[in-house]
């Protein structure tokens, strides 16, 4: 046995937050394979966390236990949850974080976490990462099954958050979205799928008043260093990028930033 | 087997400083679990250092070998320590870093790192961190036992910082402090203890000139968003809080400020 | 076998990218201990992480696999490569990123990345060190040779970029060079390798028209708070440093910054 666990939140790194939880999760179990997806996720912007474990779960074997800490709503009568998905877990506040997964599998158990047994002995009113989230990771990963935990929920019932990923090769034309992210390299990273391939397609896109035409390509490196491109970014999804450059930097763009697309379909 | 190291450094993340000091630990003990405390330490900043290190060593179960690294006298003929202390173990520069958990611990054994055996084989004149405290730590992990480091030490004789924890409980007011830390999340963070379980309770907060009648709390959602309340914290501390945004911000405050508390008892 | 790998890229924190990585990693071998180098390597500046390559790798153990991905050609032609120097293994693309380690050690086997097996079952344009570079290493970590990765390369034939380490005990005088690296104490690093040992050496430096003459000492402690001095620093290059501040701030000068030595030999 040799469990993975990630953790992905909002803790930044001026704290030892992270640290703190991993303590926690190494006290139930020290055998254990922690990896850190990100913890640079704007304070409190859950859509930004529930991107960030949609394209990130996948990357990982079976049996990867996911901790996502991202709650404003700690401290209140909000839900932790621990779900079954795929063959991976996950335990995180029900506010959202799972959205962009339930969008796509669906759920094969998901439970309360309400069980105190599986806690830190002493839990705070301001750090569930640490004092429950982190524990209850540390034992599923250590082979405890979920309805040890708490009470079965319905996955129906839980909070789903409204923004949604678009099929890219929808019809209907032109559609519109909001900029998901915009990553350290600039490039914009739209909630559109598709698999763009190249081959001389254009796509028209208007971003906070600019028009632009965009070769769709494959990769930065098939157009000239400077120019703009439309490619299929490693999570599937349609990213606008500026070969030897920044995208967003060269559109002022941010995320949450208008853009209207036309496929010419 | 399967010990704990954990890293406290100013070293920050520009540099593969962390990364050299982890390869100097594993050219020792391969099977170690290293764990990130926080490496955002302001340069030089002893007391940041000695708070992230009190407020985190808890959270790690016993046989854990923390090891910090805030040293701007390197180099010098500033001592470097090992301590043993409730079960855990301390790797660090003889300068303060260990004053917050000295005074509410008493130590059980601390040397003098002397020995050059138990160092990397080449000793740099600047990064002692790599080429002694890792090394050290790594050894410590692997069940050398302090002495063999090097000769006894009195606790008494280690250097301590002046900054103090003091008791929110106390009786004489109104009593003064300065902010120890803001976290990511804004958070002001005072060098108080003490648990603050709400109940209608107000203390007066005097802070850079501004006077506030500060509600008390368990959590940041027992009061309305945008309001400005004082918590204790996941350390045990408290902190003014603002609910969904920065208190620090809002304040325009930053560590080193000062403050007035005024309990009303 | 308890192997070790370490990271270094250009991926930054704001996203999830080094955490896939490790994600494929982990899919392939799961007992694996992973070292983060340097993942604030300027967007796609090949030289600062060929330096970070050449001052960290010597700290790990034998064995250690080595992956960079500074990749601004992903997508492209270049090719990616598999080496193994001195009992360590690299895996990177061949742009150049190995440049400082080859200037210093000979070459015992290279090939060019090639086979698919060894790679993830879906590969994407755009990122290479999660769908092919880190399964790779991972396999290098488990201990498949690395003529089974693709076919054998010339050493003389891999990419070097133009930037040198000099000698600064060379004896023409006066000498030029481009700041190497600015840490984040603010210690200007120079392409200078060779010990300074103090004992009142006096070395004069030309950065960016200001004219100083430089004490040589063996570390910032042997000079009063504030002096500016000249020293080796921990990986053996020449650093200009200020005792208890920074010395890029004092200077004005960055990475790249032209610089002109006189040794007064």
């Amino acid at each position: 046995m040799y469990p993975i666990i990630t953790l992905t939140t909002d803790f930044g790194e001026q704290d030892s937050y992270v640290g703190q939880m991993k303590g926690a999760i190494l006290s139930v179990q020290p055998r254990v394979q922690l990896v850190d997806l990100n913890h640079q996720i704007p304070p409190q912007r859950i859509v930004a966390g529930a991107f960030e474990l949609w394209r990130a779960w996948r990357a990982f074997p079976l049996h990867t236990v996911h901790v996502a800490v991202v709650d404003p709503g700690v401290g209140t009568a909000r839900r932790i949850i621990a779900a079954h998905i795929k063959g991976h877990f996950f335990v995180l506040p029900d506010n959202g974080l799972l959205s962009f997964i339930l969008a796509e599998e669906s759920v094969e158990e998901v439970v309360e976490v309400a069980d105190p047994r599986f806690w830190r002995s002493t839990v705070s009113h301001t750090f569930h990462g640490r004092d429950i989230m982190g524990p209850v990771a540390a034992h599923i990963a250590s082979g405890v099954p979920l309805r040890k935990l708490g009470g079965e929920l319905d996955a129906a019932d839980l909070v789903m958050l409204e923004s949604r990923l678009q099929d890219g090769d929808r019809r209907d034309r032109p559609f519109r979205c909001e900029v998901l992210h915009v990553d350290r390299f600039g490039n914009v990273v739209l909630p559109v799928r598709g698999e763009l391939s190249g081959g001389g397609r254009t796509i028209h896109v208007s971003i906070d008043g600019t028009s632009l035409a965009l070769p769709a390509a494959r990769c930065y490196g098939e157009v000239p260093n400077g120019a703009l491109v439309l490619i299929t970014g490693s999570s599937g999804l349609w990213e606008i990028a500026k070969a030897g450059g920044s995208a967003a930097e060269h559109l002022g763009v941010e995320v949450g930033s208008e853009v209207e697309l036309d496929t010419g379909r």
